[in-house]
């Protein structure tokens, strides 16, 4: 008799997603099934969640569970387990690498190039239970709050950004005030940038990001970023360029302010392909370009660990709302209005309240 | 009384270029004053040379003498200068930085934001006699043959895109095959690169590749080198890229063509913007981009002298070409069809042959 | 006629120092005069002061000023200055590297193998006038506390040291709590390491060191360090070491402490040369050591005029003692004793407080 | 009933080894069965065959097989292998990380702090048969010498030394000229080192040496090795530095040869503690210190299989005897005496010739 979860479901290749009891997955040798305490929403579930060209082609089959971001407790382990036990408090890792190519064999699983990914080309964890591979699973502190140890997995994202080179005492651009940007703000903060220019175009994001701990707050539907930025830094630019947006504008800016030999790490992405001036704002300017893709595997996580779970970067701002799991589309609808950070949701309906 | 020399010059801002005598310019106290032996020509005396939008832009006031690779014998050093020795057989550095601007004071002088540059803003190299800071002087053995001396500045390009990163027992690709791209062929074979695939358009560069040692040659005329690369390296691509090509469809191909979390060095300049896919080609793919520009002063010109001085890598298959200064519009001609790498002019008629 | 200044000179080869009236030095061309407005003291003075073998080895010839941290008004140019203008407040820096050597010809200054030494080599600051080189002249904002302006130069030393490599979410050991180690600890805390765990044998600096930011203090007469943090860090140590100490049990703690793969920068010099396990503790372990000297010149300053300037170290716990120039050998005297940290000597007498 | 196989053993904690029948290994889950082709012989074993300090302290529950270099054919997998199949030709790496510790969760389990040792902490290879864990499977191409795929393991060291900073056009002392010394040497040479001194104390090495490429050959009985490379520098020694010998002497006179601002590789493994000067030879050098433990894993493999597979160096001067696996204690005489640098050993008795 198979048992069965409430999870939230994207039932067909079309707009949309319903909450639907469906069969609590089974471990295999190597996997672990984590009963999922939080769990928050990023723009990839909205993106499967409206059904854009990007969902079309790279959600696996339907119907399945998505979902990415979560903690929760190990409640089954499969026979080889051996790191995890039952009992832990877990945070999941996203990117499942195929361990058999060249950069699984380096060191690079975050780059994997059979990469399979938890809530996109396999179940995720908008549900009361979640299965992945033991070598996945990361172990929390017990006593790490729920809200934090679910957001680790896009904090991860913004830490392999911020620190994907030298930052301490360095000035600091971050383009773009999304999420994984605001996050950027803060661990650049509390790795000794100064001074941190954040750039966005809606109000309550900028507020965030003052809240975060950027010195300089620049709305680019009024002012130049690059002209203003270039004014205060007797125009030489930001030594460092963190890129969030992922909008062909900001990224033109976010080069354009960048110092002649500074360092641009980009993890936003674009849409389309669009027209951009290498010479000028590559070639010459002598910059470096770091891809930024996941985290690495596991550094990343061992850094947020540190930068969260002692207290150097204050993520509470960020973590603006929550709800059961239920109420996943009024999720859905705050983030496609600008409206929220992190939305956290609790699949036990009883825990329905911050968890801090 | 003014003494003379007989020097090619940029008459006005219009095409063409002509010989004429013009005064034997004065050290001032940091200036040496050098004898040309043997100069050579490059891309941007072209420019200057047809007067195209590059050169309207960056020229500096007319008439001036431009040329700026070259070697030759000091004849005279100014009241301060300690380190160069009359007699001494010197090279030229063409980026004087300021020594005042961030860049300069932290040890990137070639990426000065007020750079002055030899044969561009200032008097060059195509005459019997330039004057240049000590500082941008660069000591030569004496018996270094004065064709290879005249060729540094451009070999020092390619050591720096070449060099930028590790590169022994990594796959290469060469984009791009005129002098610069000829030289970095070379050079990565002297580093332990392999396998070294080199592309083209062109019959006669494509026949120099091969001799500098590249191992696959590729004339993307007739085959996509995207296609042909991951073909021969199991679907990965090149492990370090060198894009020398600055043409729009090279820099996609570059792209297309470096393995996932890769590094990309590129020098050359496309003249104007193009339509790129960022989210592919560089964030996803976890891409490190290096912007490369000039010579780092002068931890390249000390790789430059072991590479050329201690035999490492033989350039004589790229200096093709020998004439008396007189006959630079001949050279200026090779070069334009595409059938020259190196041309080497000797301001004293006397020399007119080899000097390898 | 020639104008004279008051000075601390070191008058002969034998231990002590006197105050003494001399000439006010004469700027050359590339030289900037400077009326010096504080000046704080160093462990090198003490070695002066004292006349140690280190001294007798090193000093130049007497009678001769000592002294190399400080700040002040330029009053007076060479002709061939450019950057600097007479009135600007400036700090300096205390390496003058030839310009013509290998290391000087590649960035890298600080380590020049013909290096002269302000105050060992030629006369120091413990006067109302220093003369020093244009390049050495670090141009401070008008506002920035004199105090603090007098102490970037061995800030600076512990800049170079603390971000020698990655900091950021790494835990770090500072071993030895002198005014460097203290400095440390304060950069290290603004970096983002965590935790901090501050290595001494005196109760003054292990105060100091809590102050500056040390998560966790030891005191290594009483408890093994080695032990205690590998408790600390589940037997794996620390990530980062900083060792400051110079005593060999001090650095073969440092080693013991340290994380297999991890990095360990060393500017603390042992009096003499000792028995050290390189085996374990550097070739089994894949440690990275990086041997420190002095500020790269001069990105370590523009870091270190960001970590001051904006703020993000305060500094004032360590400028313990403040008093007119006069007073030096009080000053000697608190040092020796280990009863200081930062002592703030005044030339002009009627300054005799703080200036924060 | 048990299959038994011919293997060296060592049957119990005193010197000698012997040649006996033992039970062929049964794979687990995740283990390859390995029918060994070729195996060389190493240092290591020397140490267990003699019987030191090092093995008294490292070596496994005896009696039990030794040796670590070696190829084959893999014969049965376990069941969960995915990547490796019956027929495959494979190298094996010796370091096997737990999976589970810091380094191993970071890509470096070739530092892993739980190691398991192939021939030290579990049985080896001098056999016809060895089990080995899937992921610590090399695959070779099939048409790869056996003698060269036996020798990558220690290739990989001295990959893992050389390669483990800048080394094309940078002068290059290789101290030590035992096999991964030589190994090292060449390349150096293939990757653009120049010059390259190798010291050693040997004739026969040092003439190994100069087959290899070493462009300088020092006998360091007959001249001091700073001294001699101090004077073919202009007085500034090598840029980088690879130390193989592990001898006091030896490490003290490749740290008094290393440049101001240089690397110094540390493979060399030297028996005891001894008396070092960090001061001159790392503090004021500004030195930088990679201990160096293993193979990347795998990074060192794919660099090793271009290095070897490509040609890029000729490493047939060093296989320098071949015999059956049966005169094991004649290979190990002439190691012990200096007068071999790799000894091939076949299992199959029908293969006693070069397999170059």
């Amino acid at each position: 008799m198979v048992e069965l979860m409430r999870a939230v479901v994207k039932p067909a290749r079309v707009p949309g997603a319903e909450l639907r009891d469906v069969p609590i997955p089974v471990p295999s040798d190597h996997d672990v099934l984590i009963r999922v305490k939080a769990t928050s929403m990023c723009g990839t579930d909205l993106h499967i969640f409206r059904w854009d060209n990007w969902a079309e082609e790279n959600f696996g089959p339907t119907p399945m569970v998505f979902g990415h971001e979560y903690c929760g407790e190990v409640v089954e382990v499969g026979r080889d387990v051996a790191r995890v036990k039952v009992g832990d408090f877990v945070s999941g890792e996203t990117h499942i690498g195929c361990g058999h190519c060249h950069l699984c064999r380096t060191g690079r699983q975050h780059l994997c190039i059979n990469m399979d990914l938890v809530g996109v080309t396999r179940p995720g964890c908008f549900a009361e239970y979640i299965c992945i591979p033991e070598q996945n699973a990361w172990i929390n502190p017990p006593d790490l709050p729920i809200d934090i140890a679910a957001i680790q997995e896009p904090f991860g994202n913004a830490v392999h950004t911020t620190l994907s080179g030298e930052i301490a005492a360095r000035s600091t651009l971050v383009m773009g005030c999304g999420p994984i940007g605001l996050f950027s703000i803060g661990i650049a903060r509390a790795s000794g940038a100064s001074p941190i220019w954040a750039v966005d175009i809606n109000d309550y994001r900028l507020e965030l990001a003052r809240k975060m701990g950027a010195t300089h707050v620049i709305d680019s539907r009024e002012e130049d970023p690059v002209e203003t930025i270039m004014a205060e830094s007797d125009g030489e630019g930001a030594e460092v360029v963190l890129e969030l947006s992922g909008a062909p504008s900001g990224i033109r800016q976010a080069f354009g302010a960048l110092r002649v030999g500074g360092r641009i790490s980009m993890l936003g992405l674009p849409a389309n392909p669009f027209e951009f001036d290498f010479s000028t704002l590559i070639v010459l300017k002598g910059a470096n370009v770091h891809g930024i893709y996941g985290r690495k595997m596991f550094d990343t996580w061992y850094r947020t660990s540190t930068l969260l779970g002692n207290g150097l970067v204050d993520v509470s701002p960020l973590i603006t709302h929550h709800m059961p799991l239920e109420e996943f589309e009024q999720g859905m609808d705050l983030l496609l209005r600008g409206q929220a950070a992190k939305v956290i949701l609790y699949p036990d309906s009883a825990h329905t309240g911050s968890r801090m």
